[in-house]
């Protein structure tokens, strides 16, 4: 369905103008034809980083990694992807190192330094919005790599290319997502990129404290998801064409107890559960870390993906996506 | 006036000379023709930068950024202006990575150890004098990126290439120093760079408790350049050729409360105070960190250089350096 | 002794298959012919890093270097080892930055992250063991650059080359251990590489408690390694080849009253002991930090090798040792 070729040129030339100069900020942003491009440029570039083919695309490209949060996961996923290209970073992997900021200067001043040194800012800040304002402030592309609780559009961005090359498309597939559905941006994005497409269906497991909100549900459906709450694990469809875990983050609690409580309660994927309700042809995914999630057994099954080519998938998007955003 | 087509061969190669495998500790080092090359070939690197000209100039060479103090300005000014050239660099961002000092190593055996991975060391320290005696010990070349309250030269030559840039000399030049005169090293070398050039003019601006000391009035006038402490902003001469703000730096006082005295009385840049002292032509500059220095509502204002061409001439400064030290 | 020349083409493309894709854990893993290739291409490494060769070698490959536990000087060789030869690196200098651990990752899984970005895992951890875990875990090399007081293989391969370099042999040979015997992962594995090479002999100087344990001495005279423990000073040999001192270490003890009471005993090589005891063509070594080990005094002498040839043998071995894992 995603196929680059059906597209004639002029059209192709519109669809690149989206990306050449832009911010990446939000994925409400994309349209089903800007991903269709992406894709088809990630491919390209799974095939360069795939046979470490040395490449010149970023050659004179400077991308600042601006972590005022660190994440050593994120940071070496853009980090990998600006060199597999020939480019070069500035690493800034953690808010101490933000000197500036201690010394009392604004976050706007900050972009703007670092927009004066390099070609692309890659941002991760702890709170919600940052990613936007940095973007008002540049003139250069700035790429979020997670604002707080807001939006990690990349992370998204990965994962639904792992759907589409495993399935061949993104619609009309049917998927599980576990955990935390509160406070999970992974899974908020996901059922927004989701809902781009035709016919998909999401079954829902939580446990009871961290369901999704009802307005994101009614807001889900007019975007044409379908929505289904499972009460319990006995309630998984075996037709599944995905599984997708998340775990409880305990950073979002106010004591230790409450988040025991709520642990006590979560679910995990073991090998009995996936031989009782999982499909032969589905795959099992997980944004990492996964921390009381996943069961270790399960890793040799060759439907988990998670530490296999969601992780590298992540690589060849954000590949995909400094080259496009540079217009290169 | 600082053309360097007029210089003939054989006295170019001798200033090149004075570059050439030298340490960077201090302004004191350096004659008007030292200058008019470095700004020559600042141009030049301009040109490199802002059209990302692929360029391999450092190609094979590797720079340590060595920075016992952090500074994520200089360090990313440093770390740009090395890969914007094709070099590489080897990154120590905090004194907490400096682990051997830790471990109890002296200072001169930690240079010894980068001397010996590395083709050049940028170093930056919390004390006076430690560019120097690393510049001592190591055989290669070392630039001094601030040490302490002593001396931070690239600033300096940055502030004067971004003068020259835009009045197309440093002579009879008059210029307004506001802030804090007593202990701003930025502050002490930008006027002793004014004063190799003749017939320059410092206006000086700052809380009663901040002022230039008279030793260094006097040092100064000596070199040639004329002094006028000003006694409230209603003296500010209206055709001044620029403004160099300075902030109040927090941590050189005593308490928060002494602090907070001298920071009341402290000057701030509005475009009230442009539109009334300020001339058409000038240029509005500041070294960075801003804070309680400059307006944010005159940051649309053409004359303001700070967070467009003064940080950019930074980067064009230090790559000249890096190329020159290196004999390229 | 150890020329490559000697050998006949299919012999070496055996040797050659004992790196390609192989980790480096341990000292174990080496056979004398190993190290006779690696040092035949530590000796172009070097040529390539002394003439500021620009090499492509690398170009296209990426190098993790995931530090848990920091050190400067370990990843500063690691650093310029791979840039040296044109490749690039991803940066985890710290434990902090690995973010992904107080998320509470298991060690496995941040593994098999950086295994997904980068082609050689250079790994530095706190605990012993933890190199040969990561290396069960990834599929890619991994380099042990430090694991606990386990192991720490490039250090002793670039003493080894340290010593074939002045000697032109490693066999038959006489050396002075000094410090630490009970607890320096450097003086255990330097002994089991010089008993890897016939007739050697090391006369051992340390404190009282910090001997070296009856067992290890048992077993590496099984290895046929000749060991004689000196009780002062004054028995040391005038004809040893080498002085190899180690610092005692600090974090070793319970309390520092332990450690002061045990530094009082160490011995400390002056001017007046080299003078005394040295002959003329030995060299004198350390790994570094020096911290009461070596007089400062003796750094100009040219038999001290520690802070010249000895680190920079260590770049030359580790992008030796780069080149031969990656099969280039």
């Amino acid at each position: 369905m995603l196929q680059i070729s059906s597209l004639i040129q002029s059209e192709l030339a519109q669809i690149r103008g989206n990306f050449t100069g832009k911010d990446i900020v939000s994925l409400e942003q994309f349209a089903v034809d800007d991903i269709r491009l992406l894709f088809s440029v990630a491919r390209e570039m799974k095939r360069v980083a795939v046979n470490n083919m040395p490449s010149a695309r970023l050659a004179g490209y400077l991308v600042s990694l601006l972590f005022f949060e660190p994440s050593s996961r994120t940071f070496g996923s853009f980090c990998a992807a600006t060199k597999r290209l020939g480019g070069q970073t500035l690493d800034i992997q953690n808010p101490e190192a933000v000197t500036s900021v201690y010394k009392g200067e604004t976050f706007e001043d900050t972009i703007q330094v670092f927009e004066a040194y390099s070609d692309v800012i890659v941002l991760r800040h702890q709170l919600a919005g940052m990613a936007r304002r940095a973007a008002e402030v540049a003139s250069i592309p700035v790429i979020n790599a997670g604002d707080g609780n807001n939006e990690h559009p990349t992370q998204t961005l990965l994962d639904l290319f792992t759907l589409h090359e495993r399935f061949g498309r993104l619609d009309h597939l049917k998927g599980l997502l576990v955990g935390d559905l509160l406070n999970s941006r992974t899974l908020h994005s996901l059922m927004r990129g989701l809902s781009l497409f035709k016919g998909n269906t999401v079954y829902l497991l939580s446990p009871q404290l961290l369901r999704l909100p009802a307005d994101e549900i009614v807001s889900l459906r007019a975007r044409g998801l379908r929505i289904v709450e499972l009460a319990s694990e006995e309630d998984i469809p075996r037709d599944c064409a995905f599984w997708y875990w998340t775990r409880v983050q305990k950073e979002r609690f106010a004591s230790s107890a409450d988040y025991q409580a709520v642990a006590r309660q979560s679910f995990v994927a073991t090998p009995e559960l996936l031989a009782r309700y999982a499909s032969k042809d589905m795959i099992l995914m997980d944004p990492l870390p996964r921390v009381g999630t996943i069961d270790p057994a399960v890793d040799s099954d060759e439907r988990a993906v998670y530490l296999r080519s969601q992780i590298r998938n992540g690589l060849y998007t954000r590949m995909a996506l400094l080259a496009l955003v540079l217009g290169l």
